[in-house]
């Protein structure tokens, strides 16, 4: 595998993913969690892309509550690589900063987006399909952005539509849309030129950073004086300080939008598809799918736990490790126990769970977030 | 209230209660759990007692396992009455050895039998059905039995078929049956002259000696051994010895059934209507339906918690003392949970919990037992 010397991965990894609470917490967020396999999320995120990049390349951009976590799992990346926001104000910023960061060190940097919190089932396939992107990225202005061919009328993602093919597998990106509602999406499935955002984006630095300019002027200005202090003394007190002045908004709306307005010829944003079997692991649910499809344990049971009977219980997913766990003639719940809590829903109605974060931090009980 | 000085409660504490895992255990069982207040059942039932006969005149018959945490419950009890059965013979040989115990302590002893595990709402209307039924069993041969007016057809009791009325509240019974089917039990709730068998019952000492006698000769002569070593250096040795040689049977199949042959006017076996509200707790359903009638939790959830979000959710019994529980789009489960075991199931299913406990038996899983 040739690698594009130019390449450099920033893993976005400041998201909380309170649906997997009551194992997410504020600082042991969904990405710090081993929910597939050994690794952690992240910790998997960066292995699957060290062959296109060594691990001085790679930049993190996280949160003070989660950095601590994030510099333990991942000791052969730069420290100082690893950046904590002050405070969230979206991804736009937090791009953006990756993007100024990276112009000044090398003037022909391809920056790969990645959320850190998804799971792959074909990493080498993946690989390709990114040296395919980077290619693509690497040549003017182009934006090149990961789609998932959607096998559900979701409503928990943007959609991506797409017009004609550009070369190979990459095609014309006519929209972006936001999540759409029940109908919406059962259209844009049916229609069959949508695609599921993924987040997984590749751009030089350079097409990103004039993208700021033209887009988020103001914004763009405070991050190229914040990446001006890097390497100095000065740096953290600026990121401190100037940050939060940043407008709060997101890379779509900001950047992608926009830009796709100008008409599917000359917006020059390309849609790869990502046929190499991507699941974001959104709940509980979603966990116990991708699992019990890994797996096909009996009767769709799942137990994380030091032993199991079963009486007529089917399709449930039962964190307990280190308890015997009885279930009777119950069926399709998700039971996930810690040391201080205990969430009892069902596999339909997991994605409420962040509902449960919600009141938590409503009521200020910061011990159980 | 004038108490009868020859009443003796003889309380049988043997059980398992093990629908009530993974709470009750081998050395915890249920009447050893504060399923109900603060006080355990087993406490409960000597305290609802206590206005009837002072501590030293109370039995217990239990077992090894359950002895140790019995005498705790209960120090104002004369530990020599607090008697373990080395090897479980069912209920007619445990009767057998009290009656012949205080047949030796008073000629005139009445016993009253009483599970230990049972809840009861008006104390005050117990106590005076008791002492009615103490009235009557303090009469010649006579045997009295508590019923229980049936609110469904319940197919996990024994039914008392009575007759004609006897005198007050007393009623003759006509008959003991077994636990019934579905339909058979629908029939005798339909059919009006039907209760539960509570398993409550009054008899003088000698009655049921006499009975004994009557019909387990062998078994009789075994418990009459036994009775004559009480007291002595040799009973401990002695029961352990001849107790296992007794038969294995219950004092409905033994005696009530045999008694009650021989027609309704000749067996002196009366039913006393137990209108105070009575609960035999026989599952985590139960225990739910019992706190929920008397508290009205919002939506009929009932949380052992250190706090709660409930969304969505109807009709649970989650029992996680110190936890901090969410209940999430699901209803009518039952979650409890221990430092070693985790039980889901839901309030239909709840009385297959035994089989759970009959599983760890078998692959002797002793420690979760």
């Amino acid at each position: 595998m040739s690698k594009n010397p130019n390449f450099y991965p920033v893993i976005l990894a400041g998201g909380r993913g309170t649906r997997f609470w009551p194992l997410s917490r504020k600082k042991r967020a969904k990405q710090l969690l081993a929910l597939d396999g050994k690794q952690t999320m992240i910790q998997q995120t960066v292995a699957r892309l060290l062959p296109l990049a060594p691990s001085k390349k790679f930049w993190v951009i996280t949160n003070d509550d989660l950095r601590p976590a994030i510099v333990k799992q991942l000791p052969k990346l730069p420290k100082p690589q690893l950046l904590a926001e002050p405070v969230g104000r979206n991804t736009a910023p937090a791009i953006g900063l990756a993007a100024f960061l990276l112009l000044r060190k090398d003037p022909d940097a391809v920056i790969g987006l990645f959320p850190s919190d998804h799971v792959i089932a074909d990493e080498k396939r993946y690989r390709e399909t990114l040296e395919r992107g980077i290619e693509i990225a690497a040549t003017g202005a182009n934006i090149v952005v990961l789609g998932i061919r959607p096998t559900r009328a979701e409503t928990g993602y943007g959609y991506i539509e797409v017009g004609g093919l550009y070369e190979g597998e990459a095609l014309r990106v006519r929209r972006f849309t936001e999540k759409p509602n029940d109908d919406t999406a059962a259209e844009f499935v049916a229609a069959g030129n949508y695609f599921w955002n993924s987040g997984m984006f590749l751009w030089s630095a350079r097409t990103l950073a004039d993208a700021l300019r033209e887009h988020l002027p103001k914004t763009a200005l405070i991050l190229e004086e914040i990446a001006s202090k890097f390497g100095t003394a000065r740096f953290a007190a600026t990121l401190r300080k100037l940050y939060p002045k940043c407008e709060n908004i997101s890379v779509d709306y900001a950047l992608l939008e926009p830009r796709s307005a100008k008409g599917e010829q000359d917006s020059n944003i390309f849609c790869l598809p990502a046929d190499f079997g991507w699941n974001d692991l959104g709940s509980w649910t979603a966990l116990h799918e991708h699992h019990t499809a890994k797996s096909t344990p009996p009767e769709g049971n799942l137990f994380d736990a030091a032993g199991t009977f079963v009486l007529n219980a089917r399709g449930n997913y039962v964190h307990a490790p280190g308890k015997f766990v009885a279930a009777v003639g119950v069926s399709d719940v998700v039971v996930v126990e810690t040391s201080d809590a205990l969430l009892i829903t069902t596999r339909q109605h997991a994605q409420d769970v962040g509902k449960v974060v919600k009141f938590l931090d409503e009521r200020k009980l910061h011990k159980l977030t």
